[in-house]
């Protein structure tokens, strides 16, 4: 019998050890860089709130929220499963300490319960941006500038941000002429396109009634799509007549205009009428950023306006637009392109052999260390010159400097540039500045 | 009756509103920054993890761990309390993949089901980093060694980090000649010195049974503290005949001239033979930061040797030594110390005041954010120029842009200092030399 307890990770969450920690860091770090140019300022909530807070009363959450206990007892609270709602709540308490607008940057976990099954997750990254108390178009178009710069930060190139606006999915009824309480099953099955193409989509419209006429406006509308100039002055021509959907094509020219002016190139965004991002929520414009070399994977990047944020928690009500980015996705998504870049833990490991090498190597350590060059001194058990560079070689440090008693007397370091396969013998005054030629600092 | 819910936090939880965020994110960079000039690399684990692993079966824990239920069901999972029992599941889980020496980093929060009262929080940030498998003092000097250089790179100077061997405290039954069983009880005791002084703790080990001659004893070993050469030969003169205390003093020599040569300056180390840092978990070298103009919060971080990091989840074993900062209380301690930077979210708002001026200012907002100038556009509701400017003052942007019709026709910009309270004309293609001048990018 085994005395110890095995080390499996709970079901549906995961690690991630030190090569795809860094690299997730990095993204974070980038994120986080470009939204801070964009004046967003963090906001940091707990990863637990009071249950009524997230599900609003709703006990359709049951399944899908982690309550906690203390002690067998029901602590009334769980564990968030979004960022929104916790903004929702920031919104609502401190109504008079913060800014308004308010735009606020918030990342952090967050918790579904999920069934457990291959590439689900019951513990994911959540990413967020939003301004609230902002409605024009300008915020809309703010955000979707800052998904086009958040993206390039991340070196992407090839990828398209789909934009709409729920006005005009929200009145579809009116010009396809089928009855107003059918839209909500309506945009469900629109949702599919990018999934089932339009024969799937028409089979379901089918079922759930929708008429030959009604059928062929829809069609019409969903596939319409492309550079904005056209594809906008194309539905002004075509549904102009439904008042309605008219302003949120108005909307829509407003907000081409805001984007074009904020830089993002024309060839990586287009109108979609078919982008309708989930239901209900969404009140305005919407967006989602697709992958052009792995459109697969779904939507890296989405968001979109939607009013009535608070309205849980406060008789005022407010505003906002936002997105969130899928840090998790967009990780998968760039490992799989080869677009994520090789982190090494550090620049410079100096080898370490006796005391004396040790001592001399601690000095030099903190001196490039000091300067900004992440330096490792070996403090592994093997001993020898062979077992402590296979240990080199397996991290990938691009140096390794190496002190013998030789070198000691000498005032000297060797230096091997690992890639190049070279070695040098550099005074020990010398070295960040020989090493400073190869590596930015 | 209010139709809605109020915003209210679970009890024990904290929101970081954004002037409080900023200022932990910057502690947060500062401090991840330093570690990986160590070449310490950064790991990832859920923060749900199964009961077991967390409890080791110990049902003490079940007042201390919030269990997750789903649905109504038993998860058998819990919120991690710590980031050392996750590591070592790492290492146990993942044995052949890490490299070893593993130098690793983790920061995240955690969660405790402490009493709700003032000061004490049930969600806490932990940042934690680790050296597995380095059995010498080379390591637990490299640590230190952080320590100082994270708290340097904070922008503290007066702190100290107190140092001793718990192979001095754990033999102390030795040299003072009370029975080795009580050794833990006495550990607990000497734990007080610096909330109770000598007195309080005399008393206790007098209620403990210790007689007048160990008294005198424990007294002198755990008065002994100061710079490390003179404290190590006063230490081995007194109590050199007892085996196991004279080779812990050893090893703190050897330890010493490490430290030395890692660059910490004397007078923000030394030895102090009174700390113990808990119970039972330390084997080797233990040691605790304490800010001199703040001591009464207690040590800012800390940590030390322990040997059976693995035990319970493997029947190989492995040493570790680490630190974790407290971030939470050198957060409250920096506030109130003054020394935490002041954080703006952006350089520079640019008035809106109708849609020519806001096209022009996307422009202007696009070109600066891209060259590294944290850039808001004004957004809100206030449509004159007395409002706009108000929401400036409050939000203490250091630079105004006012672009009017004026200025557009002229292709200038008026930029306001908002600190010198000056004001120039500045042509358009200029403005980001000139902000650059003012703003280090």
């Amino acid at each position: 019998m085994k005395d110890y307890i095995e080390p499996n990770l709970a079901s549906g969450f995961r690690d991630y050890l030190p090569s795809d920690a860094a690299a997730r860091e990095w993204m974070v770090e980038a994120i986080k860089k470009t939204f801070r140019r964009f004046g967003f300022a963090s906001l940091e909530t707990p990863g637990v709130e009071r249950e009524e807070i997230l599900t609003g009363g709703d006990p359709n959450f049951k399944k899908q929220i982690f309550k906690l206990t203390l002690g067998g007892q029901d602590e009334k609270t769980a564990l968030r499963f979004d960022l929104t709602v916790p903004l929702a709540r920031v919104m609502a308490a401190y109504q008079n300490e913060l800014p308004k607008p308010f735009r606020r940057y918030q990342i952090g976990n967050v918790w579904r319960g999920e069934r457990a099954q291959a590439g689900r997750f019951r513990e994911f990254m959540q990413f967020d941006a939003d301004i609230v108390g902002a409605p024009g178009v300008g915020a809309d178009a703010e955000i979707i500038s800052l998904m086009y710069e958040t993206l390039s930060a991340l070196g992407l190139k090839k990828f398209s941000i789909r934009v709409n606006n729920r006005k005009i999915l929200n009145n579809l009824s009116d010009c396809a002429g089928f009855p107003k309480n059918k839209t909500e099953n309506v945009l469900r099955i629109i949702d599919k396109l990018d999934k089932e193409g339009w024969k799937g989509v028409e089979k379901e419209l089918i079922s759930e009634g929708l008429k030959k006429e009604s059928l062929r406006v829809v069609k019409q509308l969903i596939e319409l799509k492309g550079e904005s100039g056209k594809v906008l002055k194309e539905a002004e021509k075509k549904f102009g007549d439904f008042k309605e959907v008219l302003s949120g094509v108005k909307e829509l020219e407003d907000l081409a205009k805001n984007i074009k002016a904020l830089g993002v190139p024309d060839k990586n965004w287009l109108i979609d009428f078919s982008v309708a991002r989930g239901l209900g929520y969404y009140t305005g414009p919407v967006f989602e950023a697709i992958l052009l070399d792995y459109p697969e994977i779904g939507s890296v990047a989405s968001g979109g306006r939607y009013d009535n944020l608070i309205s849980r928690f406060s008789s005022n009500n407010v505003s906002a637009v936002g997105f969130s980015v899928g840090v998790d996705r967009l990780f998968t998504a760039m490992k799989k392109l080869n677009l994520m870049p090789k982190i090494v833990a550090a620049n410079v490991l100096i080898l370490n052999f006796d005391e004396k090498a040790e001592i001399t190597g601690e000095k030099i350590a903190t001196e490039l260390r000091r300067k900004g060059i992440a330096t490792e001194i070996y403090l592994g058990e093997e001993k020898m010159l062979k077992g402590q560079l296979a240990y080199a070689v397996k991290n990938e440090y691009p140096f390794v400097l190496i002190i013998g008693s030789d070198e000691i007397s000498k005032g000297v370091v060797q230096v091997k540039n690992m890639k190049e396969r070279t070695q040098e013998s550099i005074p020990m005054e010398d070295i960040f500045n020989y090493l400073e030629t190869f590596l930015k600092v």
